[in-house]
């Protein structure tokens, strides 16, 4: 058996680069002020938005923002405090993504230092609180079909919702508290439609009445994130000054003329698009730490609820000896792991590259690959955590039930999951060309059936520990456990269902219908951006081993087994299909999936524990020691 | 292309023998006082309280009760309304499964005749409310390990909580509106243990304060089913007269001693709970019922709503059209449909053979896999549902989120899915031995020793047509679409399951350690308890299908072909493990399931419109003509 390991060392070295802003975010946490609470939906709101402006005076808004404007210029940690916020209210960490992330986020990466100097210090102490308004009801995920206008005329711009279907919809603070929104709208000047551009459009006075040409309305009661209040906007001609275009990508002068760095108009949408990037990490790092909440609840409570008495013992079993129950949570967890290395990597990587458009692009399909395994996880596992603790699992007071309500959305915002699977599935076969909108089956295909596809893997952080491993070239009768064997095997998977993808595109590519080619092959497509995550993930977690103390080692690389071979368990039809795994060793696969199990059962607490979760952060009687007892 | 068939058509033979019932339910759910609404957990629980006697008022509390107390003697009927109710107020649902199924079923199954006459009309119009008290804290799928005792004493019971764990637990009914309880307790009398029996306690006074002796607790906010108060009880001695014992299988005379029909204390205590499948029938039909909301609404929005253009094409597609949103909602959509025909089978052999212990035994475990099948299915759909729906799917009144939320706890309660799946298993190997605890390993193993087990698998009403079908005996190389082959392959993989764990078991018979061994088997009990359930739903289809008029016919065998390829596609790996799926037929398996989705693309409104849910069933603004022009 390996060695038991403290989860305070364990703790440690998954806290990382930023471990200084996790151990301030546990601080915070656990401030009475902080801890989440029930009510009515208009206490929520009213709450999260108090305490918005205490995470603020707590200078928590102050990391992600430039020095010059009073910020601390840290975006990784700003990041990383998002992410343990999740560890707390949800309401508030969401409130809180959409004030500095969202709508500061726009200011500062679309808009120029005239914008910076006016907004963000009042951003960031939420004098000025504000919305993000980019989806509408009749466009979410296709930004680009957007279909608010903002035209110019006569030194302003005049904002304007065409229809109903054009509407802002689900726009967070919205409904309530916002004053300001950075729109999304069709930019048009002198005649012409320059595409999507974004305005700071007041929408509130100092009343808190919206303002004359607006109209707000109430989104209503959500499934949770009920402490956000999210509402819809239509605009009838309202006029903005001219200076209220956020112009670093494309301006408009007084006389109307229209000019840009970025002089394709794909390219520029796509690169105004790319710099909010953070947002989807943050919400990626948010569902990690949810679900590390809800696996921390499921596994106390497993480790102390015994139910039926074996023959030959005296004393019921406890939960967590149960192979089955085993299944359910060992391998989320061994997958939590994986996806906090390759989280960490991320925001390390756009910590260090953000200011480099070149550098900084790759990192888009990773964000938006990793925001999809994530958020995914979060709702899969979240569910196993529920039934995991029974009727006990359905009590509010047990945590379960509102993790699960309020993380639920994750798969939708910043990016539907199966459209973000899509962009990084087109985008690892373009190796990023930019000319393609994001759903443009026919150039794609074009661009597939012209070029000679590239689909060479490329490798992220960890890349001389993979390539080291590669070069071990481990055959097929390799060990279960062999490393090389694993970081092979997901390779040749994410290669295999890109070729097949380029294969099939290029062969439909004859024919008229681009849609029915792209809907022919989309399966395939999804699933290759599948096996991307988990390569990312899988190479994350390796680099994860190797940095870390020897004495955490063993341990970790046990997790690091689980997580691969209950991943290949899972798609281990696909390996046979493909002639990489014989049916007999699938069938080991599936058996040694039983034994990872039971070796990491006598370590489920620890490993749970290494996440450092304040105890204040977990309130569930059930895996609290006092209400645990009882069970 | 398969002929359209009118909804309605489908409909009447959907609605099958209950079809009165269905109907009498509809116009009840039209009725704007049953329409479901927001508001408080109080507000919630005063408007359940107050629905739940309009539906006495209406009479259908009367369905499930004998002719001489009131009732119409109609089991299948009360069964069948209590799943069409499950298309409203899903709190109501369970409030009346509370009060007439559980409470009031517990009086008429384990009482007698003066029980009957002091209780039933009172049950009925709720002018008793109860609960039935059998879940401790310490105890929920362990009933036989419950604490709570009952002793006798000078011709009363005592009941006694001898401490936190053997509170009772998420008792529906009791932190508001209950007056008395079912309590579920150890009979101590003459100084003996006699097991687990039923006893009617009053727990509040007229004033409506807990009787002396009683301690209530509210359980506080729950995921959903908000509109139950659901509680916890303590007995501090709580003294009844002897005439409260629910005494069919159990009585005790003022001396004190014990009678009973059936000697056996196992076998007694299992009859005792037999007679209480209703419940578990019951959750499954709600379960069912609740799933084809979300899939009518999932697919009505799926219709209307369109996002990204296509090349060559003026209009944006509409999301049903793509490949990958079909996958989501349409295999669902299939098995939502096999679960209709197992449950409808269900209910009518229910409604035949209750009154006969020899027939109603096989009807438990049947009960029991039907029940884990219809509710995870139920998890499952909804969320894709509600992920389907994007972030829309997210308002609560798209209702989503309360279908969601209200059934999350199906999985649940009136027994925990694993558990039961663990029962079925064990039925299926012994053939009823009712001699076994719910989870005897040791008994168990040592039966499959000493036992020739019989693992031919029963047939249910559809024999006739399945044997024909296994008569064809397809070989391997059969049409994918070809019924006998499907017919065949689930039988054959439930029977080699079978084979596998009792060879596992007797393997494992001679060591000490029986809950090592039930655990090394436990994963194969499990997936041989899903396999039965997937082979009665395709037993119950095929019969589904040979009763419907010629006209009806192909329309319902493409959908039952969705659900068996899409179920041999989500197992295939086991399948070509066990060398019944050759690669190459996998893939082609994949292909078909694609293929399938297509050609039952343009019938998905027909099979969702075929479930006759009322319109006022259906208030989501995206399901709606107005709503859903917005989107």
């Amino acid at each position: 058996m390996t060695e038991r390991v403290a989860s305070e060392e364990l703790r440690a070295h998954l806290d990382g680069r930023w471990g200084a802003v996790r151990d301030a975010a546990r601080t915070l946490l656990a401030d009475p002020r902080f801890v989440p609470s029930l009510g009515t939906v208009d206490e929520q709101r009213t709450r999260t938005f108090d305490r918005l402006r205490l995470l603020a005076d707590a200078g928590v808004s102050r990391l992600g923002f430039p020095k010059e404007y009073g910020g601390l210029d840290d975006l990784g940690g700003s990041i990383t405090g998002f992410e343990m916020l999740a560890m707390g209210d949800l309401s508030l960490l969401v409130k809180a993504g959409v004030q500095f992330g969202l709508f500061g986020g726009a200011i500062l990466q679309l808009g120029t230092s005239p914008h910076h100097e006016r907004y963000l210090p009042d951003v960031m102490s939420v004098a000025l609180p504000g919305c993000f308004a980019m989806t509408e009801t009749g466009h979410g995920s296709d930004v680009a079909a957007l279909r608010t206008t903002a035209t110019y005329d006569a030194g302003e711009f005049v904002i304007t919702t065409p229809d109903d279907a054009a509407r802002k919809d689900y726009i967070g603070n919205a409904a309530r508290d916002g004053r300001a929104a950075v729109v999304f709208a069709q930019l048009i000047t002198a005649g012409q439609e320059r595409g999507v551009h974004a305005f700071v459009v007041p929408i509130r006075g100092a009343d808190g009445a919206p303002l004359p040409g607006v109209r707000i309305e109430d989104c209503g009661p959500k499934a949770g994130l009920n402490g956000v209040d999210n509402g819809r906007l239509w605009f009838d001609g309202v006029r903005v000054p001219r200076e209220n275009l956020l112009n670093r990508y494309g301006d408009v002068a007084p006389d109307g003329s229209y000019s840009t760095p970025i002089d394709n108009p794909a390219r520029r949408f796509f690169t105004m698009l790319g710099t909010l990037i953070q947002g989807r990490i943050s919400v990626a790092g948010g569902a990690g730490s949810a679900t590390k909440v809800a696996l921390a609840i499921a596994v106390r409570y497993a480790e102390v609820r015994r139910q039926f008495t074996a023959p030959g013992r005296d004393d019921e079993i406890v939960l967590l000896d149960y192979l089955a129950h085993q299944r359910r949570l060992l391998p989320a967890l061994a997958r939590s792991y994986a996806l906090h290395f390759a989280q960490g990597e991320l925001i390390a990587a756009l910590h260090d590259d953000f200011g480099d458009d070149e550098r900084r692009r790759p990192l888009e399909a990773r964000a938006a690959a990793i925001k999809a395994a994530a958020t995914w996880h979060a709702t899969a596992t979240i569910q196993i955590c529920r039934e995991a603790c029974g009727g006990a699992g359905y009590l509010v007071e047990n945590q379960l039930p509102r993790l699960k309500a309020d993380t639920d959305v994750f798969t939708t915002f910043e990016g539907d999951n199966t459209v973000l699977q899509q962009l990084v599935g087109k985008e690892l076969l373009t190796a990023y060309r930019s000319q393609f909108g994001e759903l443009d089956f026919l150039g794609l295909i074009r661009f597939v059936t012209d070029t000679a596809v590239d689909t060479v893997v490329e490798h992220t952080a960890a890349h001389r520990i993979i390539q080291r491993l590669l070069d071990a070239a481990p055959g097929p009768d390799a060990d279960l456990r062999d490393r090389a064997w694993h970081v092979e095997l997901f390779e040749w998977r994410e290669k295999h269902l890109l070729d097949t993808v380029a294969r099939r595109l290029r062969r439909a590519g004859d024919g008229a219908d681009g849609f029915a080619a792209f809907n022919a092959t989309q399966d395939h497509l999804l699933r290759a951006a599948r096996a991307h995550a988990d390569r990312l993930l899988l190479e994350a977690f390796v680099a994860g081993i190797d940095s870390a103390a020897p004495s955490l080692q063993p341990l970790l690389a046990q997790v690091c087994d689980l997580f691969v071979l209950s991943t290949i368990e899972g798609d281990r039809a696909w390996f046979i299909e493909h002639g990489r795994l014989s049916t007999q060793r699938s069938k080991a696969v599936i058996a040694m999936v039983d034994s990872l199990c039971g070796e990491l059962r006598p370590h489920a607490s620890t490993l749970v524990d290494g996440f450092g979760i304040p105890d204040a952060c977990i309130t569930a009687p059930i895996a609290t020691r006092s209400g645990a007892a009882r069970g």
